[in-house]
């Protein structure tokens, strides 16, 4: 089943794929309230709402507010490999917040105040249920499926101090989306891609991780209740602008698309932050 | 004008305090929902509600779900120099979630997982209107007002990797309030302290700050949208269990006081993690 959320004249509404149209499911604003609905599986599987052609479709964050977004940095072994570090024990956590994210399709800015801003594709967990203290074995049961995220980085503030933050949480700068696959559609190791114009910049396996979505899941819900709708965004894989030798960065007007196969593609064009009129 | 959010048979409500009374101010559920209302200074003082003694109120966080939680790590010259590092020319910041947060007397627990659970007395920012790209000159208006974190930190898991989220944010491990006191009852050279068993473990000036509220909420702002009731944590001062020679960390029924002169005190006692039971 896929899953998305999609802007309409009157708000948003959780909807269900079928080929090339959505269904609405009635009664759920978007999928993070859909989650937070017991036997939500079966509500989606047999929505009859309204019908939005896919095509042209103005698409939201899957989950638009999110209680929790947490990112893990450094796990696919290529994408460590080329930052210089070594393969790691643990997970490395850092967070967003839900103000940081956008729809699959939008523009994203690129604030006047970084010259340096990367792509970075990412398979991305979205949780199905509350998740606390839950064993790997278990994990499973608590993740309602995955989508892609774009976790655009402004590296100038990521390196301005040792905890990444300040790069990872501008506003709507991750795309999210375009759709929510159920766990039982996405491969082991499908392909997962990152374009700037036309260029492919990355290309890799979601096999390639080092510590996949049911550990992590087991692992940060030993910290921390993870609600429905909450996102793991779970790293990304090896080409990012800032390994490149000289560094590449998102300039005005590109368009950058990050996929994952199964799932489908972010597409955003980057646009320069238009600077504050002097004097206002 | 001081302010919290008290617990009561039918759930919470935001109270002012009137010496040893809270009174309920009607129709706000928490502090957060009186910040977000537009004049709630006018709402606050002249609320004529039901009184609580001060005296054994139960107390929650006074903001219980702020949409972001912000953290400066390194802030204090005192602190900076016994963790052995320079001045810093930017905020370090990194993140709580809602959840992390917990009321001002509650118990706290010691997660099994770490052995190493330390204090960190901070003077907290509350945001009281929506800031996004305001100067250092306009952020007093966008202050609600000030409150006490123990930024109780999880130094095994907070080491694990280059980032500290994961010794950051366990559930209910971080105690917020007891009041928000506004801007003009707040002096700018307060003293910050730690108790452990009655033993003094910090003692501070808040005038010692590197980065003072005003600065953080501009620079944030920058980054992201600042809602009513989100938190700013504002670092700790010198004197963590984790600088000491030998290292000392917090154990089972020790009672933790952090206070900042002016706003009031967070008594929490350490309870021990009640291991599983075996197979269930």
């Amino acid at each position: 089943m896929k899953l998305a959320t999609l802007r309409t004249s009157s708000g948003t509404i959780a909807v269900r794929q079928d080929g090339d149209v959505f269904v609405e499911i009635d009664g759920y604003a978007d999928l993070g309230k859909l989650f937070a609905q017991e036997g939500w599986e079966q509500i989606a599987a047999a929505a009859q709402g309204a019908q939005h052609s896919v095509e042209g479709a103005d698409l939201a964050a899957v989950v638009p507010a999110p209680s929790k977004v947490l990112c893990v940095g450094l796990n696919y072994a290529s994408h460590i490999t080329e930052m210089g570090r070594d393969l790691p024990e643990y997970p490395t956590l850092f967070a967003k917040f839900a103000e940081t994210l956008t729809g699959p399709y939008d523009d994203v800015e690129l604030p006047e105040a970084d010259p340096a801003i990367d792509w970075e594709a990412e398979l991305t967990v979205v949780i199905g249920k509350k998740a606390r203290r839950v064993s790997e074995a278990e994990a499973g049961e608590y993740i309602a499926g995955y989508t892609v995220a774009n976790d655009i980085s402004m590296r100038s503030y990521q390196f301005r101090t040792k905890e990444w933050l300040q790069g990872k949480m501008w506003e709507a700068s991750t795309p999210v989306g375009p759709v929510v696959v159920t766990p039982d559609e996405l491969a082991t190791d499908a392909a997962i891609t990152t374009e700037v114009d036309g260029q492919q910049m990355q290309v890799g396996s979601i096999g390639d991780l080092v510590h996949g979505p049911e550990f992590l899941v087991s692992y940060i819900s030993e910290i921390i209740t993870l609600n429905p709708g909450d996102l793991i965004l779970t790293g990304t894989t090896g080409g990012v602008g800032r390994a490149r030798t000289p560094e590449v960065y998102i300039t005005d007007g590109q368009t950058v698309k990050t996929g994952i196969e199964g799932i489908g593609e972010l597409v955003n064009v980057a646009r320069a932050q238009v600077p504050a009129t002097a004097g206002a």
